[in-house]
């Protein structure tokens, strides 16, 4: 997942993108990059790491510039790679371009060949670099039509930005899978993927990118265009359920309140009459266990602390620790749960691994019962579209039945909310604006990665590490 | 502040102190070390940082040995340096000595000078060192008559750790100040601050030391005695308040419980008739302000959410953004506060700048009206036994009457828990087991700094930058 | 100027080329790198800095395989980034292709406009790309075929080493400026920029690649060709004169004696009667030192002794130091020196002012005249081919007469070697196979950078300082 | 080995020394510091490295002050560790205080062991921490008398630097083992081990301590005493073979003339008639094999070249390359031995294990006849006064003739200079001066390490590897 930002017309453009950066970074910790543009010259910064530990006074010093763009990214393991940290910055026929781009292109892999059969070289592994070299190879005249038309050509998810010495344009997906927000401060004009963005530096939160919209920035002033046919909306509902951050305002909904209101469809919907209080599985859970509480009348507490410290290189001992990496983040509070019948929630359940050792955990301390709510409907599909899931083989859901899955996470009972409930509580019970993909298997694009809705028939073996 | 942990007969004792340094980084984040024993000798390694950042396995691998000591430490800045990194480690007329130390010596300087005078040499400022001097002068015939001779001369709050390469010797001071629990694990002794480190490491916790015991732990097993004769208990009431993690047992009760508890009594104390809801200043508000909510049926929520990546040098834009140093750590959940009257939970006010701050950005966000509640009594006056408060003058109740504060953090209400409600919240109506001097200015020994006590009788300015 | 090293077949191939590197250190100490094949994949490391700094066994062990490339650079303070170093790799139409270049190409600007104008993007400042560009953008069936299309396209120095997952390619542009040797080890056939290289790791050196010949080494072994027509050879005399190491054989005759003979000739040209004794200026003028030493008889002798410590960025006093940066590097023997008539070999003179401040410490330190002899003609022009030289303006030598010269560094008596006796002193009295254009201003090929012979007339003024 | 540098008086204090310790470094290049004193506090930063890698702009600022002492430090890898990096600063009953010493004393450990009983804690290895308990513990009311009376306790080896907030102390041994100069710049005074740091900062060379002197520098100005009774002069005489940069003077006459007398000398005792020229094992062979090639009439020519690029961890390939550490850092001259019978001058013999290789390396290099030439006598004994040499098992001339050495290098001929020789070159033809005991096994000083003289009669294997 990634998170993005930029700024136009302000002499402080890449501190304010690195204030920005830092509220986006739950988005993506792997690595983060700002590119400012002086009018003459892009600058760029790209580092592995935190943004709070790449950026600093003397390497922001060497950022001039009234516009710059930032990425904050994560991705899985194979491909952690400084070459693939973004803004990606390249020279071409119409002068230097940097591009921040969040969301997935689904066929990035067929383009990709058929640029290389063409003659282009590629720096990087990621998708974003194909429409670079479909700009470039663009004949189109200006450098509006030039995106346009390479973006015509792919499909997938896309927010993305894109810099230039003389402006920024901003595009979004006709599917409006991954958000994008405009707001203004003190003159300038804002893009960032959440309003937590804008929230931080003090910009007013003007309206989100319209789907397939076009918003072009320079010293002209702002001009918003839709160049692309509308389509059905398919805004990711996940991140309403995890991704997004609470303080957030997500596709014209506040996450905090979408997520209160997930706990109490999820507490109509899955009662868990008898227990004694409701505790979140923290962060993300938070939200949906108060909703859950009020809507069941079940006292909320604290269960479950979370640690701030969480690193990444834990050794653990020989002489085995159970539960060992949830351990290093979580907490449990005996006291609130021991003799106590409790109500768990969390907001999704993906391979199972972590949702055993946390219930078993919960036992350790003292809990009678466990009953774990998930906020979400069971993940049996991966995501196509930018978030970072495992194969279909590794989600528990594709292959087992909520009884199994119960069992298997030693629950005492486990419910997931409905597709009906969660659609609802995002304000779309028909789900006709959001992609739910990843629970139905429901892909609003065609082309996917070669293999990727091919489901394996045997019943995987589950980890009981 | 500081957090100690310590570990004998365990082959794998430093990663083990690791894992238990790891639990109680929230005690300190300024330096982390641990030394190891083989046996024979004693091998250190000490850093500036987090124990994260700090150990790994190749710098674990170079501290062998069945015991350990480990530490992490915070204090004020202008000492923050590698040399005052603990545990310490000498050599001496009886060998290798390692001393991890939780605590401030208030005789420290007094007895300084005078080893000085006796041609002594210090290498670092901190106060543990006199105790090394002491027992290094000391003519006992044993390590153990040493140190008792040793802290014998000391006046102050002690939990602290001695590794030879023999033996592991722990002591609390006769006050009890800070906390100090003995556990077990695979047959192993641990010795950590906080419960919470035992868990991590799944050992079995079995009990606090005693005010004024010492432990002796060699190769035949443990040893406890009383060295010290028994006084009037001086339990440090801001490990409750504050300090402690919520999920550790501490004095006997459990943190968590006991905050939800100091809520339920400020909810009794201080009502807030009227209030819509009731959010907590995270992290450490929220358990008080669930106790809150419990006992006032105002309903709970979640107002203020708290960044997990906050690092130490964002550079404020020239544009100057309001609150902007909580801003970095806090951002307002606009629609949960939106027209709302608001209590908010927190554990104390120190300066008031950063109450103002919250308060200032809570009706930014919306809030109609701003009710500060405060689970600790006013904090008048400086500690001395080892937690970081800033001088009498800088804080703001030494000076300022409760409404003084209200008007000054800008909140509508402002109401305290008694210390009579305080005292009952942690088991201790009449408060005779514990150190209010914080709140009371009662300090139970009697060698403080030169001026400790004494009191600016001007009202200082208040900041309201 | 730049290193490059190639070895195929060999189990430990990046850890030779690693040395390689390390015996080539000489040609480029801003960045270096390796990038392995191991048959299916190439792996590479590149950084900033020395390549004892950069390689170590873990990082070698991530860059597996039987074949590997090298690099090590230096270039002006304007483009040193990371993005620049080499070897660079990229993804084609052809798989993965690593390339490693020294020399310089005069005609890489217009190439690249011409490659963006159809779409190319690019990643470096280096002209080293645009081959790349060519080769991924030629249609020619086999891979060898695109390289000699591609370099068929381009004008100006090239020793240039491709690797792919499972060739090596090696080029010499058909002038021949650049060296490039070829030896075996253990069975593996190594390609490297000097014989040192082959010395180092004790592989035989078999001969120096033809000027326009191209070497593929694959499964099957080595395949020799001569792709472009044969044309007037252009080795660089520069590299006998300075930049090579003294061990080394280059264009088949060894630089020591080379060096050492051109010492000789200049004695009998410039010589230097009633001096007492030859000194060098370190390390570079040492073996002419010898040679003028052993031809006119004065006694050679150590009078300025070489600093092995030299750093980067010592801060000078404001109480400043009379030749601060000669000095840091350079100590006079006072001893040696004083009260003696001394000439003083060096390779050059550039700028004049590194002259001027060796002459005024020699004198400093006592010597009552100096002498300085120079082993290669007034440099008057800048190299195009891959030698770091300044503008022409800035080559004191361009615009000033030698005794202009000579007054301006101070020196008694200043005389430089003719280009006969250099000719003479290289085997090639005639100069019709090496390349003079740093003296003539006679450049083989034709393509140049704007401007790059355009001469100002002014005469500039001499920093004094 | 140690170099230590000092000055007062100076706004610049710890630049200047910082440039005197890059002067200095080859007397240690494993760790370097600096002290310095604003009058009030002393502040210092010390590293593991090199001068121009430790120290930089924002580093220096943090150390400001009109006084400053600096040192370099090499060692044996056991006790390689920042805690004795120097100089120590300690807090004493005097205040703060700060120690760089040069030499090694050879009673420190039974001082330690007396200090230990007496209740001193040690937090280095170092033999100057022993020192500065001995001043703390000093009655005497003044710091210099302290300073008297602690050294009058010590034997063996020191050039010691004493940094107070108020003034500089400088002593010299009664012995004078290590040299210790006096400066002067710009009103400044300035001492430093050798003449070499004097001339970088432009300070004149005023004078070497006496040994056994005592120099203060406070407000007031220089104060010399002697208040050490005189006794055998003790100058290192391998400082003059090997250790002193060629440009400084040393104990009065010139280091490089010296060695260049010592060639002279060695080519009268031990002539090589018949062969073809005379190279030195660089950089220390330097001087006297020109002294060697002017007093035999063989012509010096260059056989051998250093790198200047020696890293230190260069992992050998398992095919195993001949003489592999010695070829990273040398590299024979092919064209100018082939076929030659040579005579190559070294310093000294330790093991036989590096002359071997060199022999053998330029026999592979097609040398016809090795000749070896040392210009000092058999090292026989282990240095105790701060020179790191081997124990005297592992000196192969403590138990192998000199026909037995040359054969073990495979040299066919091997000649050292005679004890007389050297004393000639050095000016003491009676040696009642210098300190020879490295060669005679008469050391000046009675406390040694136990069993320091104690010799193993066995004849030990020579490694052949």
């Amino acid at each position: 997942m990634c998170g993005i930002f930029g700024i136009v017309g302000n002499p402080e453009a890449s501190n304010l993108t690195y204030l920005g950066l830092h509220a986006l970074q739950h988005r993506g910790q792997e690595s983060a990059g700002i590119v400012a543009s002086d009018g003459q010259d892009l600058r760029a910064h790209r580092e592995m790491g935190l943004v709070a530990d790449i950026f600093n006074a003397p390497v922001l010093e060497k950022l001039p510039g009234n516009a710059a763009i930032g990425h904050v990214r994560y991705s899985t393991a194979g491909v952690s790679q400084l070459k693939n940290a973004q803004p990606l910055t390249v020279e071409y026929v119409g002068g230097q371009l940097a591009v921040a781009h969040n969301g997935n292109l689904v066929n990035a892999q067929e383009l990709r060949t058929q640029l290389e059969a063409d003659g282009a070289i590629f720096q990087s592994d990621s998708d974003t670099e194909v429409v670079i070299h479909l700009i470039a190879r663009s004949k189109q005249p200006s450098f509006e039509q030039k995106v346009v038309e390479a973006l015509s050509k792919v499909k997938g998810a896309y927010s993305i930005l894109f810099l230039t010495d003389k402006k920024l344009v901003a595009v979004r997906d006709p599917n409006g899978f991954r958000p994008l927000v405009l707001g203004m401060v003190k003159n300038s004009w804002v893009l960032a993927s959440e309003t937590t963005a804008l929230d931080l530096i003090e910009a007013e939160y003007l309206r989100e990118l319209e789907a397939g919209e076009m918003v072009v920035i320079d010293e002209t002033g702002l001009h918003a265009s839709q160049p692309f046919p509308p389509t059905r909306l398919g805004r990711c509902i996940f991140e309403h359920v995890y991704f997004a951050k609470p303080d957030s305002v997500l596709f014209g909904t506040s996450v905090y309140e979408t997520r209160k209101e997930m706990g109490r469809q999820l507490a109509k919907e899955q009662p868990a009459p008898g227990a004694d209080l409701v505790i979140a599985v923290p962060d993300s859970g938070v939200a949906a266990a108060i909703g859950y509480a009020q809507a069941s009348g079940i006292p909320y507490d604290v269960g479950l602390i979370r640690s701030h410290y969480v690193g990444r290189t834990f050794i653990e001992p020989q002489q085995s620790i159970r539960h060992f990496g949830v351990k290093l983040k979580l907490s449990a509070v005996r006291q609130v749960l021991k003799g106590k019948r409790v109500v768990v929630v969390d907001d999704s359940i993906v391979r199972g691994t972590t949702s055993r050792k946390i219930v078993k955990m919960l036992k350790a301390a003292g809990a009678l019962e466990v009953h774990l709510r998930i906020s979400s409907p069971p993940t049996q599909w991966p995501c196509y579209y930018g978030i970072d899931t495992p194969s279909r083989q590794e989600l528990i859901a594709s292959s087992h039945s909520v009884e199994e899955i119960a069992r298997y996470v030693t629950a005492d009972t486990l419910g997931y909310i409905s597709m009906e409930g969660l659609g609802s509580a995002v304000g779309d019970k028909e789900r006709t604006t959001f992609c739910t993909a990843c629970f139905s298997g429901k892909y609003l694009t065609g082309n996917l990665n070669p293999g990727a809705t091919s489901v394996s028939e045997s019943n995987p073996k589950l980890a009981t590490a």
